[in-house]
């Protein structure tokens, strides 16, 4: 090494050593004929002090140096004890400038005030910020102990292709042409799910990857064209057994990175539960503020609104004193949520009925609400009234943003949760809300229950899966299922979804035909390793735990990518070659 | 877990007890009204012994089973001592097959005797193989050794973006169309280089990363379109610590993985001699028989063919008594490789020379010639003579060959080398072999030593670099260098290169921008993980140590990718879109 040691390692027992240090200058400080530099590495900080003429160099922020002098104790009075080099200081007896820095586009030091995209364009500046890199490192540990807990359970750690099968139906896979083939092209795939599913039939009974994914859709806020993902798939397991591994790697991850112990075994709420007291299939438990459903008290109402199929109700606490131009602003959200708007009462401290829908409840109606929805005097109680999903939906939506406005959720608080026994199927609507179909809730090869497994083809959407997700603060971070491993159970599912033969030749056919040779029972679970390490960084953003991550629109402010392509690199590349031409 | 043991931890101490198991039908063996069947799981096998009536299926090799039953000694004379589960088998009470199995393409036990591609095409039955999973499973204890080294030496383990710049020179990038930017492409980089080095001026020190990589190219045998790095950088360092970091890994998954303790420290030789005394810059130390350089021995010979710049000979021990049709057979050798023959001469065993070469030396040049070579009688002595490099590269090809045939290269033992101090340009010829210009043989960051920094453009051919190769048994398992990190240094190079600034504005402009922001010196090493893994699991080819690897042309038989796309797939990737039409 150029140096002899790490600046944020020095202490008071180096006093009177000599040393040399390397590192960044994050603050210059003159002091008539002594200057004090703040020598940073990524160690930490240590001040250095030199006398001006011991350098001719005028040396500037982030210039790259190399100092040689001696550790001595800081004079009394002149200690920082915030900073764990605070006692000593180097006296300088050498400046060597390893490489100059140019103005910066932003300061390194101190809060940083530029919009996200000049950070991305020198992300290599954002990261010498203690915060960006700290969050790197806590993501580095957190894959460390990934492969520790997974190696501890006899997980064997596999590389899947990432250059594959495209096929028409993979509408979000990006396409990737290859020169050696004129015309033909890979696909970067979505998941490894048919690579892991195909390992489990060789034999290898517990995989694990921390896998690169790609999905080249419609570019949604903390989304990423590529992302990372946990992947893991056992065989002969019963969903306990999923549920357990996945659950010490989670324990573990918390424990050693966020210092939070979960309490085990993480609770269970089924899906049909989630929807009904939270509105939501990712609750967030950190506070409470259930939905009510009002369904039944509503069944004879006269009250045209409530005149629906599902009718549910959430209490804002204190909500009654909202102004009038609150409770207009309610309606817009709702409104921007494509609901019709957000019906209300307002419980008056004298317990009475305010709002415009009170009017329309009975007194019988109106005398039993307060009670029935579990509100005070001095509350409002939101409603939603419509299709039963939907509705809870907007109620969950409703009582996430009570949660925020009064403060009710507590930001360092953990709350874990397995949502289980979610459909198989959920109805495909056309645009009038008329149903036409059937899709996978999670995925095509997500086994029906036992108690679903002869009959789900007759009754659809009333089937449940061996499918779970964990859900951690209202985030989903992690989710799979048991999977299915009959032919003729997959062709049941194939059917119900309305796909043909040919379609799932073209999709799955490998893995059909993989099928045939014994395929043993098997499942997994994949976590979302961005979001995951997000919340283990106590981050808001995935963009804060990638190093390099593009920005809106895929684009990518550092590299300037993606780039338009040459004429040459379009034929190089096979892009326009009939791929049918006889060679 | 729906079994209670796992096969092969079967034991004599499990006697008496009643266990479940899963796994697959082995090998089956009917013995009038008994039936025994070798049940293979993850963890080995056990034997099962069941009744015929005990079942009501006909269980064929690779029905995946469930078996319950208790475990009893075998009879004795009935054990097998090659098998760890040998002394036990299990009576079987019950058996339900979990799944059948379609007629095999090939067997799973005992040897396979069908082609690569058939095997690849059901690699999932292949996979079930022991070798096969045990080669996989080597990757999987090798990477975890990888992370657990890194780890302890204080490295970050970052994810860099596999979705980067394209641009033209980039000639063998895979290109990636993007959706969301029509007719603007991402490439698929060939390694994280450029982003590690970003990662150094950010400040980390110390990255590694096992890093996907990509590379569009003729495929070469052994080659993959995707392929695996082990991905190193650290910053503030001499040649020494890099070398150390790799010899700590390298030393720990040999010794861990291939029980083999390396002797440390793993000797340099510089690119100079290994050139000299093996003819190759990755020299198979596994054996002797080096060159030797004839030049100044034949510095007056009047035989023209030996008027060259450079003459050199090797040995062949034993070689006077090949047969006119084997001494043929290497001018074959040679002009395959591109060269006009190879001379030689014989060395008889009254000491006399044979050879039609023989008769166009001096009676001095003949006398000398055995002492000069080190041949002794019996020997043949082959000669190469012409440019030095090239002609080098013939007598070194000539002695691995002489190796493999004489039987010289113990296929067990290890031999390790640092070749280092390799040239930073190498010439680049026209067709004629005129050169035209220079290209870097690292790449154009890797800094010159010291003692060329301010010169090499005067002399490019003469100036070495701070580059390293690590070589095991000849074949090249990693490399790296020091890096440039000063603006007009890199400058100088690029010059050399014939690089314009726009064509380096164009493929490195956001690295130097970067390097405009005080970067520190910082250096690197790459692995081929492919090839590393393969050594440690004594298999003959990188496609033995990936899960799905692609056959030749990068096609994969498994999947049938590449494929080609529809009108509307290429509709919607944006692949005809023109990128600088308005919006």
């Amino acid at each position: 090494m150029i140096r002899s040691h790490e600046a944020g390692t020095l202490r008071r027992e180096h006093a009177g050593q000599p040393v040399t240090l390397a590192g960044w200058v994050a603050r210059r400080r003159d002091h008539g004929g002594v200057t004090f530099i703040d020598l940073r590495d990524a160690s930490g900080t240590a001040q250095v002090v030199f006398r001006e003429e011991d350098t001719a160099h005028d040396l500037r922020s982030e210039f790259c140096v190399r100092i040689t002098g001696e550790v001595r104790i800081r004079p009394a009075g002149n200690e920082n004890p915030e900073l764990p080099t605070g006692d000593i200081e180097v006296a300088a007896t050498e400046i060597e400038v390893l490489s100059e820095a140019a103005p910066l586009p932003f300061p390194i030091e101190g809060d940083v005030n530029v919009n996200e995209e000049i950070r991305l364009k020198y992300r290599y500046l954002d990261i010498r910020r203690e915060a960006v890199a700290n969050a790197l490192r806590i993501r580095s540990r957190a894959s460390f102990i990934v492969h520790d807990v997974l190696d501890g359970h006899g997980f064997v750690n596999i590389e899947t292709p990432t250059l594959t099968r495209s096929t028409p139906e993979g509408a979000r896979d990006f396409l990737v042409p290859v020169r050696l083939q004129p015309g033909r092209w890979y696909a970067l795939p979505q998941s490894p799910q048919l690579f892991k599913q195909l390992l489990m039939v060789g034999g290898l009974e517990r995989y694990y990857q921390i896998a690169r994914c790609y999905r080249d859709e419609d570019f949604r806020a903390d989304r990423q064209p590529e992302f990372t993902q946990i992947d893991i798939e056992m065989s002969f397991v019963d969903q306990a057994d999923v549920l357990r591994v996945a659950e010490d790697l989670v324990a573990r991850l918390w424990k050693d990175v966020a210092g939070y112990e979960i309490p085990r075994p993480i609770p269970h709420i089924t899906y049909a539960d989630a929807m009904a007291r939270y509105g939501s299939d990712k609750p967030d438990l950190r506070f409470g503020l259930e939905l009510t459903d009002m369904t039944a008290y509503f069944a004879d109402t006269s009250f045209r609104v409530f005149q629906a199929p599902y009718v549910g109700a959430v209490v804002m606490p204190g909500g009654a004193a909202q102004t009038r131009k609150e409770l207009d602003a309610w309606q817009d959200w709702a409104k921007a949520r494509g609901a019709r708007g957000l019906a209300y009462v307002l419980v008056q401290e004298d317990g009475t009925l305010g709002g415009p829908v009170a009017k329309n409840l009975s007194d019988t109606e109106k005398a039993g609400l307060a009670a029935a929805t579990g509100a005070a005097p001095g509350d409002a109680v939101f409603f939603g009234a419509g299709k039963r999903h939907a509705t809870q939906e907007l109620l969950g939506a409703a009582r996430l943003e009570i949660g925020r406005r009064r403060d009710l959720i507590d930001p360092s608080a953990w709350a874990f949760v397995w949502v289980v026994d979610a459909p198989v199927f959920e109805p495909v609507e056309d645009e009038r809300g008329e149903q036409v179909g059937w899709t996978a809730v999670h995925h095509p090869f997500t086994a029906p229950k036992a108690a679903y497994a002869d009959t789900f083809q007759d009754d659809p959407g009333s089937a449940l899966a061996d499918a779970y997700d964990i859900v951690c603060n209202g985030s989903e971070i992690g989710g799979g299922s048991l999977r299915i491993h009959r032919a003729e159970m997959q062709q049941r599912v194939f059917d119900v979804l309305g796909l043909s033969k040919e379609e799932a030749e073209s999709q799955f056919g490998f893995l059909l035909e993989a099928f045939k040779f014994g395929p043993p029972p098997h499942g997994g679970i994949a976590f979302g390793w961005d979001r995951v390490v997000m919340l283990l960084a106590g981050e808001s953003s995935i963009r804060d735990v990638i190093a390099f991550p593009k920005a809106a629109s895929a684009y990518d402010p550092l590299t300037a990518a993606p780039t338009p392509i040459t004429a040459r690199q379009r034929a190089e590349a096979g892009i326009d070659a009939d791929p049918f031409a006889e060679d």
